[in-house]
């Protein structure tokens, strides 16, 4: 049986969070090492690029998300066999990598110019790939990105949409969501009734 | 049959250039729309993000440029079914959008500005990871990055290493890859010979 360990800040978030949710999802058992952010400068250091998550394969180091949630996710069936459907889930995936280089882009700043940074994030980009998103969302039927059917990119759009609307990037209004792409919260609360989904927090919840 | 448009800026690299050299390998006829840099400002009104290149496939207009590359490697039989030889093959292609993402921060430097920036990148990330994909390429037999035959993740090494090469980025030395990372060197004179390749590129001298 491969050896899985997943690498990641110790959050219900990120760029790890789809991958652990499919892993568990997919029943692939898993070393979930999880750091606080404190440790971020020892444990980059043991990664090629600084970055995480990484996740080790029978002990072999790899990199970049996209990568390994579309891996695990294909381990555990959550991605699709058809080429213009992974098409589809791939396009969502890659467009919240956008939005995610932008918001760190402003992970260095303080202040005003966090203030700013943020302000001018949310009424423009933010809003375009909110926008879009909910478009493309739509236009599949409305349930689910692609496949008629859960995949790794309702996972990442899950994730993202919930970190919005928690608040955990200051700046950014909790109902911006709510306003620009409301079907995105109702996909987002289906989702986290999926039983396997309610299942693995309700674990952390004990 | 699937009707292809795919729209890039006119010239042999970037974002766009793997997908083109997929499409043309797989035997994929497809719409070659090809714009001067000066028709960018129009041509991005037409795309959700402002970005290229897209893919129209019978129609629809589908953006991100490794969901696209990966959707027309996988119809070209450039993209493998295993799924840990295509994690190799996507870890690769998620490095060197790391790479893009740091050049495309250049490009609207100027001066002393973007002198420093550019050399910064050489002697800082671009080395860490030009290092790193010529450990890769060794590591999985020296020939191709993944799956050991022609993928993807070998096109876009490709276009890459001969835009570093030819000197289209002021400021980062020719020569980077030849003193940091030789076996790319070789491995993207391989491909140039691969027939498909010449033969793709033999068109545009005529």
């Amino acid at each position: 049986m491969t050896q899985f360990k997943l690498t990641y800040f110790d959050f219900h978030g990120g760029r790890g969070e789809p991958a652990r949710l499919a892993l568990h999802i997919g029943g692939l058992a898993f070393e979930d090492f999880r750091f606080p952010f404190s440790d971020f400068p020892e444990v980059r250091k043991a990664t090629p690029f600084g970055q995480v998550p990484t996740l080790h394969v029978d002990g072999v180091l790899v990199t970049q998300s996209d990568a390994i949630t579309r891996y695990v996710g294909q381990l555990a069936g959550l991605y699709p066999a058809d080429a213009y459907q992974a098409l589809l889930c791939d396009e969502v995936m890659g467009a919240l990598e956008d939005v995610n280089n932008k918001l760190v882009a402003t992970f260095g700043l303080s202040g005003d110019a966090l203030k700013e940074a943020r302000q001018a994030l949310a009424a423009g980009p933010l809003t375009v790939y909110l926008a879009w998103l909910q478009g493309q969302l739509q236009a599949h039927g409305g349930a689910f990105f692609a496949d008629n059917r859960l995949t790794i990119a309702d996972l990442k759009v899950f994730v993202f949409v919930q970190s919005l609307n928690a608040g955990r990037l200051d700046h950014i209004p909790t109902d911006l969501v709510e306003k620009v792409a409301p079907a995105l919260n109702a996909h987002c609360q289906r989702i986290a009734a999926t039983p396997a989904i309610a299942q693995y927090y309700a674990k952390f919840a004990r």
